[in-house]
């Protein structure tokens, strides 16, 4: 077993906070030879200052906790990556959390993660449980009540209070639609995330708005509601290539990889008889059979936006701007077509 | 401010021990009169218990950390994933580091999950200073004297004394280099991963095995060290196919993609002119403009066998095995051709 400062306090016979006080250097008024007593103990008992104890009175454990909807989605893992890059570079470490698509294990991440002591979240949440107000209110007002710095990656709820940062999800989905436009296209799909998911229920705005701006009228059965992950991808890609469409917004990558499949089943060939354009730029998105035209976001930048915000939250300094929306770029490859 | 035990202790006028006791319902011989005044200041202040403090003295948080090597490897984030998943049907939640590659950063995360009292802990380690004898030796020392149940995952080091799981890496070289072999292939080029690295190590000698096994000789100008990254496996994919290999083993997929890139910018076929086959088998492999043959690792199986283990450990289960190497398969695509 580990030698605690509790059992130092029970072989000096004297107060844990007394061997806390001692062992973490802060200012006390413990007689000097007390002091030495318990440094003695301390080392014959090969004591190593355990940073559980350490963050209960030092409030600093140059760690930071990040919680993430989905870890095995290739966005969320590189911005992780990213977000430890920045941190490594400054002194801080990290741990990470999946909340699994859910607000509620979002939540739960967020008790546990500040109950052991980082010194800052950041969190990125959208969850199959998007459309539950109650969940919502509770996360928000969980996120409210914390007494460290918080940043919000890549969404934000109603009524939260904490800056953050996310590229424009409302311009990417306007640029991409807009784009399909431009090549012809009149009949344009549009494969959504979870209703009430903050990026994809901008990104469908933006798809909406350049349809109107181009006077097409937006066709409901154009639509399908996925929930970012792949098989949604390929389940509204069947759906949707049974209708008249020449052309569809995927608003994110690996759903549009489901739609490669459900087309290639179909004997539809992009991009001749489909353009398809995504939403990411995922690293594979470069290696498909038929290169994928997609909406960059730069996950290194948003990854390093994220920290910027933290690091000035942490030293208290003001911030210019409360919530930073990245622009989103366009990378035009092969899935694209004029019509 | 958070309201924290010695708050309660100044206001009740009583030790930090006698709070801890009464308010984590302990054993104790604190009178009656005063538990209830500890009880009802607590009210008071508002105080919610705080994990970190609950760690110190139950010594039980339910929550299990996890150590990978590179976050952004699909087969880690799936991994990761695979953990959560089961961990969370036992109820218990998942902390995440990544080590970024380095031995040294995988120590210091030890360091800082099991200060932050996880009751158990899933490590996988493979570092870019996988040859640095001491830093090897310094990690498994700080393993070995842990006092919580570890498991090793997907790798394994001289002198460790916990149970582990892992694919049977040896097995995976082997049939892959024999399966180019038994389509007619001589001169068989291999792309490892980093010397010393665990996993590669033993996929280079399955490749050496099958070689010999079939009375080809092994040419060491036809293997090329990579480091699992995909930058890598262009690099060495350069290199190789400037020789006049007909088939190549690479012991990673992310590589193998690499490999396809530098086939393409040399006019290279795939699999007309070059045979491909990987290791992992990661989501996106069948979904390559060539779809990859590649050995199978089972990341549920892996998952589900490493949370197995732990529970074992935890609850004090004696283990009929120590170390269980799984059966790898081989997928059978379109990057592989009868010579």
């Amino acid at each position: 077993m580990k030698t605690t400062i509790r059992d130092i306090a029970r072989e000096a016979k004297v107060s844990v906070t007394s061997v806390s006080l001692v062992l973490n250097n802060k200012k006390n008024t413990i007689p000097e030879a007390t002091r030495e007593r318990i440094k003695k103990v301390a080392k014959q008992m090969n004591y190593s200052p355990n940073q559980m104890a350490v963050g209960l009175v030092t409030k600093k454990t140059k760690t930071i906790g990040l919680i993430v909807p989905d870890i095995s989605n290739a966005f969320f893992a590189d911005l992780a990556r990213s977000i430890e890059n920045n941190l490594s570079a400054l002194g801080y470490s990290l741990i990470l959390s999946n909340s699994n698509n859910s607000l509620k294990e979002s939540r739960q991440y967020v008790d546990i993660l500040v109950n052991r002591g980082v010194d800052g979240l950041i969190i990125s949440f959208s969850g199959d449980d998007s459309d539950d107000v109650k969940e919502k209110q509770s996360l928000v007002n969980t996120l409210n009540q914390l007494d460290i710095p918080l940043i919000s990656l890549d969404s934000w709820m109603e009524g939260l209070s904490c800056p953050g940062v996310s590229v424009y999800h409302s311009k990417g989905g306007y640029f991409a639609t807009k784009y399909l436009i431009d090549l012809g296209h009149k009949k344009i799909g549009c494969i959504s995330g979870k209703n009430g998911n903050y990026s994809s229920d901008r990104r469908l705005k933006g798809y909406k708005k350049a349809l109107e701006d181009a006077d097409l009228a937006f066709n409901s059965s154009y639509v399908c509601e996925g929930d970012y992950q792949y098989k949604s991808g390929y389940n509204c890609g069947k759906k949707l290539l049974d209708t008249d469409i020449t052309a569809i917004f995927v608003s994110n990558d690996l759903m549009a990889y489901g739609v490669y499949l459900a087309a290639k089943e179909k004997g539809i060939r992009i991009p001749e008889d489909l353009s398809i354009i995504g939403f990411d730029d995922l690293f594979f998105s470069s290696m498909l059979s038929v290169p994928l035209t997609t909406i960059r976001q730069s996950v290194d930048k948003l990854g390093e936006l994220a920290c910027d915000l933290l690091f000035k939250r942490l030293k208290n300094i003001n911030l210019e701007e409360d919530f930073i929306q990245l622009e989103p770029d366009i990378v035009i490859r092969s899935s694209t077509k004029k019509l």
